[in-house]
Order: C-alpha cells, then sequence, then structure tokens
C-alpha cells in the first residue's frame, strides 16, 4: 500500500498544488473565523435567535427580551454569507485551475491576490471602511476567479 | 519538475474529469451571476442593506430610506441561497463521482441534466414561472445528486 | 483511454481517500436532507415565502395569509445554513487533509468525528436540545476541521 501512497502524494508534492492547499486552508480558516465573531456579538449584545440559547439568563419574559436581532451580529452574518458566495466559487475552480497545469508565478499570484482581496474584504465590511472599500475588494476576488474559470475552460472545455 | 507536471495534467487529461471541470466551472460561474444580479436590484431598486452603502445618496434621513428590503432582491438572494444549498452537494459529489470511474457517456448524461437544471431552476425563480416550474427543477438536480451519491458510496465506502 | 482510466481509479483505490469520499458523501447527502425537511415544514405549517407557491390556496388574500415565516421552517433553515459554514470547511480542507498522507487510522478518526458531530448538531437544533448540546457538537466538528488544516499547512505550506 505504501506504493499507492506515493502516488497519492505525488499531488501534494506538486507546487502549484502546494499553493492551491496553502491558501484554500488559510481562506477557509479566515471564512470559519466568521462563525466566532458572530458567537462573540451574540453573546456581549445578547442578541440571540434560539430560544434555548437564552435559558442561562433565566425563564420567560426575563430570557425573551434576548431574542432579538443586533446590527453588529448581522454585519458578521453578511460578512460570513458574502464569503460562502465567493470562497465556495474559489474552492472549485481554484481546484480545477491548479490541476490544469498553470504556471506556478501565475498561479501564485492568483491565489495571492484572491485570499488578500477577501481578508481585505471582512476588514471593509466589519470596521466598516466607506464604500467603494468593500465593493472593490469584493470585485478583486470575483475577476481573479473569472480568470482561473477562463483558464480551466480553455484547458479542459469537454461539453 | 516537468515530470510531476505532466503527472497532474493526467487528472486534466481524462475526459470524465475534464467534463466534471466544464460542468462544474459553468455552474459556479452561473452561482456567482447571482451576486451581479442581486448589486443591479439592489442599484435600481435603491434597497440597500449596509449603511455605507447609502452614503452616496446624501447623509441621515435622505439615505435611510434606502435602507430597506425590495421583494426583487429578496427573490434573487433566495436563488442564490439556493444555489449556494444545492451546488455545493453537486461540488463535493460530482467530483468523488469523477473520481469512481463511471463510463463517460452516463457521467456526461449526469452533469448535463444537473447543470440544465440549475439553470432552468434559476429561469424559474427570476421570471418567476409558475409552480410546479422551480419545484421540478431543483427536484432533477437533487435526484442527479443522489444518483452520484450512490455511484461513490458504491465503489469507494469505507467506513 | 483504459491506462488514464486506471490512473484515475488510484485515488479512489486508496483508502484514506476512500474514507474520505464516504463520510462527505454522507455528510453532504445529510445537508441535502435539511432542504425535504423545511419543504416538509413549509407545507404542513402552510408558511410560504414565494407568492407562486400559494396559487395551489387559491388567489388573492386566501393565498396570501400563507406568505408568513414559522418558527419550525425557520429552526430548520438556520440549521441548513450553520451546515453549510462548517460543511463547505471539511468539504476543502478534508480533501487536502486526504492527500496529504496522514496515517489511515488518524484520518479515519477526523472523518468519523466530524460526521458524528454534525449529526448530532442536526438532532441538537431540531429537537431541540438544551444548550450546550448544540453548541458541544458544533465545537467538535469546527475542531476536527482546525486539527486537519493545521496538518494540511504542515505537510503542504507553500505561501
Amino acid at each position: 500500500r505504501s506504493g499507492e501512497m506515493a502516488k497519492m502524494t505525488q499531488l501534494i508534492d506538486n507546487e502549484v498544488f502546494r499553493a492551491y492547499a496553502t491558501y484554500t486552508t488559510i481562506i477557509l480558516l479566515k471564512m470559519m473565523l466568521m462563525s466566532l465573531i458572530t458567537a462573540y456579538f451574540r453573546i456581549t449584545r445578547k442578541a440571540f435567535v434560539n430560544p434555548e440559547d437564552t435559558a442561562s439568563f433565566g425563564k420567560g419574559e426575563s430570557a425573551k427580551k434576548y431574542l432579538r436581532t443586533d446590527p453588529d451580529v448581522e454585519r458578521v452574518r453578511r460578512g460570513h454569507l458574502n464569503d460562502l458566495e465567493n470562497i465556495v466559487p474559489f474552492l472549485g475552480i481554484g481546484l480545477l485551475y491548479a490541476l490544469s497545469g498553470p504556471e506556478l508565478s501565475t498561479a501564485l499570484l492568483h491565489f495571492r491576490i484572491f485570499a488578500g482581496a477577501r481578508i481585505v474584504h471582512t476588514f471593509a465590511y466589519l470596521i466598516p471602511l466607506p464604500q467603494p472599500g468593500r465593493g472593490l475588494s469584493w470585485a478583486v476576488g470575483y475577476a481573479v476567479t473569472i480568470s482561473m474559470a477562463y483558464k480551466v475552460l480553455k484547458t479542459a472545455l469537454y461539453l
């Protein structure tokens, strides 16, 4: 079975694939961080959505007042959903792009710009920065994904 | 290193994998289009959710009235979320299916029907078409994903 | 072409990869089940969001009263979104982890705990169980994903 393992690790030995693995993991960890930030704001703002989450604040009306929306919580949640909407395409298209034989330097450029843009987008959303800060960072990540999609379709197109 | 690159591109040279790459890229680009449609409706309907997005309309009360929900914006957003809920399973199960050694013609059938169903679903949601148009297109994509999942589990099951 | 097919199936013949394929498929099917549960509650609670979905209940005011939110529907939808937020990172990081050459027993431990935690999370959300049931099951899945991300970065880091 060690022969098979050796074949498997060929993929992770490839530099483009290693770069994809690195930046994808970083950007997915960043997305996961949104869950912790949401939890932080829910607890500090005392703004919950599930009745069972407020049980520690007592019963009945005293707990019910914490079942409410809070602008900061909702802001983090919108940032989280925007991450999902943009990181899922990167996950899929980026993997196919990494397997389509791009130049290492070109691939690194794509991955680094995407990861940077999404990190800037998160700060722009949470601080918040005045527009077009958030809009531009979103557009940069979007454009990088389109560019990778173009390369995938040029290399692999099979309809 | 060119030897490793050659090994890498074996994956993208495989016809089933190329078909997966093609249809996955197409359907992820379609999902990404939902972001642009949402932005289009937010701007034309003047319906925003973040205060910083309305700053160009002036300050105070004059800008605040644009912080509202709009039925068309919400409709696109529901379509986008439905895409996420259904395309994420396709992304994962489809990749594993493509690696499970299906017949090329069978794989193409799965990928084409899924992509077609999701495109019809988008039109059915946005026009909107009367039911069961949207429901049926959703169910077709769902059934295709279940069929691929069955093949993956039959081939690879290791609990 | 059968030579290429043989190379392709090497991936699915690897036991760690087969385990990843199995648990990923199971957990994506579980996530897809949330769509059916949402539909079930929408129909039994008569709580819809799209006007075209209520057309079978008649026209005008008689149908409009079914355009409403229902606590049970909203609960399932929150569980579904939480799945997306946590299963998408597992999908990406888990794939890279499976390719990073972990011990089979360690990999199985990660996959089994993640899948178990997400299934418990779903029950905890839908029953609902008192806290910290849901919180703990969420945290276990989160921790497993972080552990896999650590292994990926340790093996593949290429910035």
